[in-house]
């Protein structure tokens, strides 16, 4: 069926999802023997060629983030989903804070916080099917912070802009983070599980802000030693063993983005989007999901005219060479999911399928 | 220099540690396409194919500890120095806990646990320089559990038998998981980082009895949400998106212990333990650390009789191919790890070594 290398398909999963071809190639070899006779899974965290990973990972990280190199990064493990729990516990020290409600995600982040804090909901996208990003809402002039999720891959929505808060900011950037140039210094902690845009599920990049750090410090001894961020920057992110192949993907990545120049990414991903959402806005057919001043250059999302013809639509994208499209439950119908890696080739190779399926079932 | 495959070496690192060649081999095409055209890095972790290895991982964990089918095994992240945490957090509940102070990392493991109740260690080896495993302490009666290291890296040493102990008995494992048949089911939970006997860094196994299973269920709802042992159970260990390669390596590294019988890699690692013990023993220029009953099977420390050689011994081992052997600060001197995956080749490459530094400098 397939003609691409390896017998690999277009994979449109939404995470853990595609990497790049360019990437996976130049990892087996690591594994037997990453320099000095030794594979990447079997060395020391400690030792020089692993320490020479983590720092040029954590410097690409702010080079492409354009953050100032006081900022600090970290390679964590937990997922986002522990974040939803260490960055209160970090931060928030009982304070009140202004959580964005755009999905299941900032649902589950809000929750977490109570255990920190007075978090709240000051935005509920519910009632509206979490089709948009809000661009204004009721603030808490006292809120420790304002808490977004730049991309929202259930809803396939994405915050155009960086927004806009006279307080301190922090993101949930698991979906999209490094798919575009973006105002970054506006926020003071941005995290992001690896598994869309970075790498390999099992890794989260933590992004601190000197304000951040700060703040981390005064409750380093009450929080528990692997939860606090103070902790892990004393210990230059060596606290505990990292997930060592986790981060040497992570930086394969980055050196990956860093040749190519973010802004040769981010117009790349523009083009892919385009061209789905072009095809999708251009027939009666399709029903794209997300308004359109909110919609995703990382997830995209449609239900049909006719919703019955949705799980055929899954099952012969399969038998097309397409996986990964079913949307989740939440939302219905199918997504695409076109992070970095995902190339114009394989939204060429939907969007021709997608044209058939009108073709022989509209 | 070296004539192994790949141009690797001797790798006798205290971890991230050796994997079996065999199981190395098998990984590069799974990176690439691990059936259907979609790599194990880039494959939703809720698909068949991943589900497949996480259940035959679970399966082979507890049918290889000897476990009835009746206990959970789960593959989460944030390494031991995270279970340090979560273990009491979910099962202490305000009581006392008596933990075995072996090393340090059970004083880490003791620490974390005051957030949870009073736990205090019934034994402490400070002052004997962790030379060995007790056979008997001061219990405490009402002890929730009593907690101890099974093997202890840095000091070189190992419970012969499981600990001998009227109520629960919690293990860290990290360091020898599955170096021999034991009697496991002894313990209500067992615990370990997965890189040393069983693969990459990034995973750590938590295996829990009926008993800690529902112990950990009284307080689900007061426990952050990652935290829960309940809510990963109660997700069939998905909770969040988990390290999916690094529990395929962990599987791949279980098949490989399962093809082979546990006996089989027991009498294996008696072998190569024996080999270099009885080299250490037979002359006073080696000065073994352990107590000789309490000498571990994974990691052999010694010291030289003459401390000032022990850095040119370190040296000279890189220099004939021989990789991590560089004690723990804590104690000096020289450390072999010889986890399942090096080989016997790979002592007796050492001991050759040995022999010949001390010919040459004894």
């Amino acid at each position: 069926m397939s003609d691409l290398p390896h017998g690999r398909i277009h994979n449109f999963s939404a995470g853990p999802a595609a990497l790049p071809l360019e990437v996976l190639e130049e990892l087996p070899p690591g594994l037997m023997n990453l320099g000095g006779g030794v594979g990447i899974l079997e060395m020391s965290h400690r030792g020089a060629t692993f320490d020479a990973i983590l720092r040029r990972a954590e410097a690409l990280m702010k080079k492409l983030l354009g953050l100032p190199d006081d900022y600090e990064v970290l390679f964590l493990q937990g997922g986002a989903s522990l974040q939803f729990l260490m960055l209160p516990m970090n931060l928030l020290q009982g304070g009140s804070a202004d959580y964005l409600g755009t999905g299941a995600w900032a649902s589950k982040a809000v929750k977490e916080a109570a255990h920190s804090g007075k978090p709240r909901l000051a935005w509920d996208g519910a009632s509206e099917g979490y089709r948009r990003c809000p661009t204004s809402w009721d603030a808490d002039p006292d809120a420790v912070y304002t808490h977004f999720t730049s991309n929202n891959t259930i809803a396939g929505t994405q915050y155009a802009t960086v927004p806009d808060v006279a307080g301190r900011l922090v993101c949930d950037a698991s979906s999209d983070i490094l798919c575009r140039a973006w105002d970054w210094k506006r926020c003071d902690v941005i995290y992001a599980g690896a598994q869309k845009n970075l790498g390999p599920s099992g890794v989260t990049i933590v992004v601190l802000s000197p304000w951040a750090q700060e703040r981390a410090r005064a409750v380093q001894k009450q929080v528990p030693t692997q939860l606090s961020y103070s902790n892990h920057i004393d210990k230059d992110g060596l606290l505990n063993t990292p997930n060592s192949w986790g981060v040497w993907v992570a930086e394969r990545v980055l050196c990956w983005i860093e040749r190519q120049g973010l802004e040769a990414v981010e117009a790349a991903n523009q083009r892919k989007a385009d061209t789905l959402y072009a095809l999708l806005d251009g027939s009666d057919f399709f029903r794209p999901h997300a308004d359109v001043a909110s919609r995703s250059l990382m997830n995209v999302t449609w239900r049909l005219a006719d919703p019955a013809l949705e799980p055929v639509m899954v099952q012969e994208s399969l038998a097309a060479g397409l996986s990964g499209l079913k949307g989740h439950r939440s939302v219905g119908g199918l997504r695409a999911s076109i992070y970095n890696a995902v190339t114009q080739d394989a939204v060429d190779a939907l969007v021709d399928f997608l044209r058939h399926f009108e073709k022989t079932h509209g």
